[in-house]
């Protein structure tokens, strides 16, 4: 952990070290060196897996809506999902913060306890990392995992086989509603005064403020070779359907997605319903944001897959099949045709 | 690679990659799987060493000082010192961008191209990462090594032994300097007027702006066992040093260093000299940023210290001694005692 400028690093650093000890034995035996090095050392025999993502205020949160317990959880939240989306194990990662003026140490404090919070719940380790001054508020994960078992393979994108059936955990669209209802905050309490709806929103945005990173059912798909191809929802299933397709030479397959299979949460059609929002669901195909995983798998797997869904308590639904010679992904209400907006949401 | 938000993404990313692929091929025999799917894979038998380093617009950089070349290539060249400094061999990284929307295109290719270069002259390859929005342009990268053999240990810091020598590879002062003349560049101009010696601070500048990372030397300390301790000078040799120093229980050592031996460019003393910057001392140990190499080796180790660098042609200077039960780092000019101005730079 190196400061770059500027703050009172040292006792900032500090700080951070000491919220990041309890999880400094996570995955200790693979860890040689962790966080006050100029790097830290690991060794893995597996296959490691590593990735980064940012969040940035104004862009991906605003400080008005999200707490710093929040903000700091939906920073380390977003990168498992990453290593999920390969059928790894999270182990460790490195943090980057970029600390406004108007950041206080309090503040900076939640943030990392939202963070470290999260790290303890998926038994990974925070072994480095650097912080910086900067006008905005902005925190940047470089997260590293590996593949289970030297049998176990990590599953990538891009490997869907014609006939495969498209598998969707959980719900989409949540997250699009929840930043909708963020957004227009003040317009929907007055729209709906003291009526008892409003509590139905105030518990739908805290129950999906958050995205839950299917890290387990990665693992699973990755050990029982559930899975051709899989990658997670973060830009919505109308761009990231492509991203399963076989793009090889000659190769280019397609996908019919099925509408009536799309999961979405009751709270969501009933909110939508109260507040009159006609275009949900192009919504919850092109917003992104759910972190659910995606994939395509054998029409021989169906029930084991199924099994599975029952075994880890969580949704898994069949939203549709991939297509020979097509380039394309088709959407079907029945038997007509559905055609997404395709919003491309840039979120704010 | 993936997109985080705002941006015409995908073109940017395609642009990244495009320039990228002239560094798919370093390393090539431990990755298994580079840009484009939710994480990239590789396999390493040896120790995996990883770091983080960001910069960030008006801290550690200015638009107006710095071309978007120079800026790409010192965010990678910063995170190629960590794995020299811990004699390790640099292989991959991980990119995130925050661009804010003042930054065209052409700035952002410049920026790749100048830490593409950086990363064909190191063969190192960039395997993934993300873009993001944001309202200042900052650069955060984590890098990742390994130790070259199994044989080879890499170098921590806090394990100098009483008794052992203390050396410094090139010079210190030289990016303080440059900071300085940048800085105060109108106000130099105007002083020198057309003089001589303005060709002088411009190809100083032009030879300083961007630090050398002392990868080779790194990699030859481990290799030849020629470092207890190892660390590199980025926030200063006032503050490295005591990085250097062991802190276990009762063990507390300290250093004393020679002013005489610490190795100042000659075109520093001359510029210092027309400028009348008399502190010029103080602040080639206090600012940092030389990312030039620090370690301590027993006295045995002397003679094959000089011979490498010889072989290498890199300046070596032994400045000091680590010595017992001190705590403390004192500076020498002659028998007497120096106390360095510790200005604490906030680099902006």
């Amino acid at each position: 952990m190196k400061k770059t400028t500027g703050l009172n690093e040292l006792n900032l650093i500090s700080e951070i070290k000491k919220i990041a000890s309890a999880t400094q034995d996570f995955n200790k035996t693979l860890l040689i060196k962790s966080i006050g090095d100029d790097a830290a050392v690991f060794k893995d025999k597996n296959s490691i897996l590593v990735s980064s993502d940012s969040i940035t205020e104004n862009v991906h949160f605003k400080l008005k809506y999200y707490s710093f317990h929040d903000i700091g959880a939906k920073s380390i939240l977003v990168n498992l999902s990453d290593i999920a989306a390969m059928g790894g194990v999270p182990r460790f990662f490195i943090l980057s913060l970029f600390i406004p003026s108007y950041i206080t140490k309090e503040n900076i404090k939640e943030t990392i306890n939202g963070i470290i919070g999260v790290a303890k719940a998926y038994k990974i380790a925070l072994i480095g990392g650097n912080v910086s001054k900067a006008s905005e508020f902005s925190i940047c994960i470089a997260i590293i995992g590996d593949q289970q078992t030297k049998k176990s393979k990590v599953i990538p994108r891009y490997s869907a086989k014609p006939g495969d059936l498209i598998f969707l955990s959980g719900e989409i669209g949540n997250s699009w509603l929840v930043h909708h209802l963020l957004e227009n905050k003040e317009l929907i309490e007055k729209f709906l005064e003291e009526k008892p709806e409003k509590r139905l929103i105030e518990s739908f945005i805290k129950n999906f403020i958050l995205p839950v990173p299917r890290v387990k059912l990665g693992m699973e798909l990755a050990r029982l070779k559930l899975a051709d191809s899989l990658t997670d929802v973060s830009d919505g299933i109308y761009k990231d359907i492509p991203n399963l397709l076989n793009q090889a030479a000659g190769q280019t397959s397609g996908a019919n997605i099925f509408i009536e299979e799309l999961p979405l949460n009751h709270n969501l059609k009933k909110i939508t319903g109260i507040l009159k929002i006609k275009d949900y669901l192009s919504n919850a195909i092109s917003f992104g944001e759910d972190y659910e995983l995606l994939w395509t798998s054998g029409v021989e797997n169906e029930d084991k897959i199924f099994k599975l869904s029952k075994r880890l308590k969580i949704k898994i639904n069949k939203i549709g099949t991939v297509i020979d010679n097509s380039n394309e992904v088709c959407f079907f209400e029945g038997k007509k045709r559905f055609i997404p907006d395709n919003k491309t949401y840039r979120h704010f």
